[in-house]
């Protein structure tokens, strides 16, 4: 095999849903032995200030915008694996949960690289902590679908749409931009215009913004959020946010829509 | 409405998945101020170490066993609550996933106490972690099913089969216990036999197992564990596990079944 060339880890990291205090304190101890970071461009500055003696590169993709072409990423991982002992890839959420971790694992272990992956709190657990709603219910709720929407037509375009009709509650990465066509595919498919949704936004952030109601309500309610990243969901456990009166602007939705 | 008791706040507090460094810094943070803590029988001994001061309470179900009810659950919640200023329910993984987590802040709302939640790491995500294979995938996985299935007949005893059978990825909870019908089900309801499965068992802890195969092999594999928290998962994403070698225990289980 000759000689193995020394390198350093590739640590994929969950960075959480945004709060500082809600990475693991792994991740808080990698980001503080980390010699380079490259993070996603929705990592708070908080968390980044962690990384205290770190060189930091941000190649994140913002929702929709193909900031860093993957294939550069990889390379740039492979370069810093090759001259420091600990490289952070810092990754909103979760780094396994649509987080494009397949192609960077694959590739640095192609190349020799050793990887190890610390998981986070993924965004539809804050957000459900934030409506103080659980996903689950005892006898009522049993499944939940975690998905990103693919609106419009291709390639198995509408097995989102089955995975979300089949779950009991389900929560949407990714989709309050297309808020409209999702409501729109869900309805048409046969998933009832009076289940209940909420959408939360910067969930675990002091602006957090959450409003709720039916699912024929969703695109005048995902017009209320300020752009941020938003989590869409969905299902009968959250007509007990509705009931708490979460979000009062959507009542105001409700009522100007009508 | 008369004079407000003083009360303290009921922390629902995520522990993750098992290792003590999986916790978040605010769930560190929060047991380090508890007065008492009410935790799950899964709950590491070395994470309750972290809630120095206060009186440890084991209420938590052990898989299957019905160790505490949950009306008695409630009712300790309420009296430590009028009682201490920081009270803290760990529960495993996160407390929004099948954790019961409805039942207790339901009960304690009505009774006026602040709740607050705190999100963590849940197992399917330190599971995927360790096995180095994310849960989705770009243009090939984007739908994820968490489940715990009910085996056997009974009112909506069908749903989670379907769940499974609708999202390219899943996770079940708390069915190493039943691989045998889990399998069955899922083979019945049309899920091809050679379908990549693994199971990992105490996720992100030394002593953590995985092992891999197909969805026919689920069964012998499931006899492989050791008895502890294990996750099933299932989807095309697990056959890089399989390519990787993930878990030697696997050939020689085919190998002993065939």
């Amino acid at each position: 095999m000759g000689s193995v060339p020394i390198s350093g880890t590739v640590y994929l990291v969950g960075a959480g849903p945004g709060a500082p205090d809600l990475l693991t304190l792994r991740a808080a101890r990698l980001l503080g032995e980390a010699e380079i970071v490259f993070h996603d461009a929705l990592v708070p500055e908080e968390i980044l200030l962690l990384a205290s003696r770190a060189e930091k590169v941000a190649v994140g993709k913002r929702s929709g915008r193909h900031s860093t072409a993957q294939r550069f990423i990889n390379k740039r991982l492979l370069d810093a694996a090759r001259r420091y002992r600990v490289v952070v890839r810092l990754k909103g959420g979760d780094p396994m949960l649509f987080g494009r971790a397949h192609e960077e694992i694959s590739f640095l272990m192609n190349k020799g690289i050793q990887v190890e992956v610390v998981p986070g709190v993924t965004a539809a657990l804050a957000a459900s902590a934030e409506l103080q709603v659980s996903l689950t219910r005892r006898g009522a709720a049993r499944s939940v679908a975690f998905v990103t929407p693919r609106v419009g037509a291709g390639e198995r375009a509408s097995s989102w749409v089955q995975a979300l009709l089949a779950a009991d509650t389900a929560a949407i990465y990714m989709g309050a931009g297309e808020a409209a066509q999702i409501a729109a595919a869900l309805i048409a498919a046969g998933k009832p215009g009076a289940t209940p949704v909420a959408i939360v936004e910067n969930a675990s952030l002091s602006d957090a913004k959450m409003v709720c109601g039916t699912l024929e309500q969703l695109p005048a309610l995902a017009q209320a959020m300020s752009g941020g990243p938003a989590l869409i969901l969905l299902g009968e456990v959250f007509a007990a946010a509705q009931e708490a009166g979460v979000g009062d602007p959507i009542a105001r939705i409700a009522s100007q829509a009508a």
